[in-house]
């Protein structure tokens, strides 16, 4: 009986630390600093049965940005890369884009002339870039950019410029049970071909910010034409109004890392039960780029501020994460 | 060892004959006709490993019709009868209602009177019975409604009407990796309450019809606002779209039961590789109600005629459906 005992005292145990380890392992980027101590925390404390915070598989919603948050964004969001890309690569079908602003100074090369329309001229860029094709060319396109096309200072492809904690983050949230969405200000469509082989997440589980698009039969043929007219910003106040239109339900957990996920973090963290809302905060100019208040791409001014006062976990990209990008 | 091989063979004969049994079960309601029997052959092309038509799981992506498709849907639209109910309960708030149209005579039980006004009486009842709250309050007011509210001809609770062969298909579907979605000309918001219970859709496959909604914090609290305008219309030339934005991939199988329908399952089934498209039409005036080309209400002519010249299924449900509604 004694034997008998002690090998089940002995495979509890190994059940009971391999639980553990699992856990542990789960986040190998990342060091063993407080916002890992967090993200597990909550996650046990939301998928233990019977615990007072146990929320159903099927109310596990975490919402993430993109820009940021899950890759780099500078020197600017890689959305506006691929459109400058994209004017380069029609401007021989638009020759009246040599005379014509912001298409000739880019053309020329002068990004700062370029973007000097401000708003304006970056709507004609992404207009031009983005409208006047069909989902499925569109779809092509975009592929094939994400493809090929390399960061210009990392020489990186734009989708190896991953953040390997957040990889690894997402992956362990869904092995607990978790759906995970992406809320970005990024355009949908540009990123949904891409992000279930790099992130695992589908293109059902994509919110961003969309241009309309139109229903035709083409000799016949159904096709859905992209149009030259903005559709929704998901961005900033437009974030929950985002996740309300294509989730349906409050997220549990929010990811983000400016102030455009303010609203978002707000959203989710003022719901009932147990919540999470983390920032990751990039400190790193080092292994990747540090900025925060005075950054006109990626600002975290106000958010920041908020997270002390709402208790949202703050990564320290240069304390708390072990590697920045995969191998 | 002659008694090993026995075993063995009536181990592997029940293993068959239950996979074949699984089938053949899953779709008890459904009479051994043609819908049935093409059904059956599609779900085993596209989810046979090695067979030319094999479809992985993740994109084995289903969308339901919801009025008429999944549930009843005369003498009018139930969503309708939400709003009259609505607009019933929010009179004692509003006693400029008594001497203001639609309102005036749908408090007098005139309802013929009160749509008299056409497309602007219903925009009138629709925004003051389903704007001017929050997300959260609107969710109350529709999950009170479909848990108590019967229809008056058949003393049956609405959700009460949906249809038990759909709800059988739903299932089957999903038993076999697919991904199902509705997408319906209804209210994305007046669905979502009760989809899941009633159809196992969670509020994140849910397309539908909107208004717009705002961020706002009252109090230091966040909440989403209904407001009184428009978003978007999914039907029709709209339901392509409204899949598009959701889902961002095309369906292999469609369902629905009317001209709105139309676009949907043209867009759904002229994409390459194995495709299915259905339309229940209502045939049993007995069970449920009869009409298709001159009924106001889920008009099926033009979907109809394309239904053969494309190969869609068509049920009629008198023929091919053994029950209606659930026991």
């Amino acid at each position: 009986m004694k034997v008998r005992v002690m090998a089940l005292a002995l495979a509890v145990c190994l059940l009971a630390c391999g639980g553990v380890a699992r856990a542990a392992d789960s986040l190998p980027s990342w060091n063993d600093s407080g916002p890992k101590k967090s993200i597990i925390a909550f996650v046990e404390k939301v998928t233990t049965t019977g615990s007072p915070d146990f929320v159903p598989p099927a109310e596990r919603i975490a919402t993430f940005d993109n820009d940021g948050c899950l890759w780099s964004e500078k020197p600017f969001y890689f959305q506006l890369a691929f459109a400058l890309d994209r004017v380069k690569a029609l401007a021989p079908q638009h020759p009246e884009w040599k005379d014509k602003e912001p298409f000739a100074s880019l053309l020329k090369g002068d990004l700062k002339g370029a973007l000097a329309g401000g708003e304006h001229a970056v709507a004609e860029i992404v207009m031009a870039s983005h409208a006047g094709m069909t989902t499925d060319e569109f779809q092509s396109v975009a592929t094939e950019w994400i493809t090929t096309a390399k960061h210009p200072e990392t020489k990186r492809l734009y989708k190896g410029m991953v953040f390997q904690p957040m990889l690894e983050l997402l992956a362990y949230l869904r092995a607990n049970g978790f759906k995970t969405f992406i809320v970005s200000g990024g355009g949908i469509e540009f990123m949904r071909p891409w992000t279930e082989a790099t992130y695992g997440i589908p293109p059902e589980q994509v919110v961003g910010s969309s241009i309309k698009t139109k229903f035709e039969l083409r000799d016949g043929k159904p096709v859905l034409v992209r149009l030259p007219e903005i559709n929704f910003i998901d961005d900033k106040a437009g974030k929950p109004v985002g996740i309300q239109m294509h989730i349906g339900r409050r997220p549990i957990a929010a990811f983000g890392n400016s102030d455009g996920d303010l609203q978002m973090l707000q959203w989710t963290t003022s719901g009932p039960g147990a919540r999470f809302g983390l920032i990751v905060h990039h400190t790193d100019g080092a292994r990747e780029w540090a900025y925060d208040r005075d950054s006109s791409v990626g600002r975290l001014d106000k958010a920041l501020v908020e997270a002390q006062a709402n208790g949202w976990t703050v990564v320290d990209m240069k304390a708390d994460w072990k590697v920045i990008y995969p191998d």
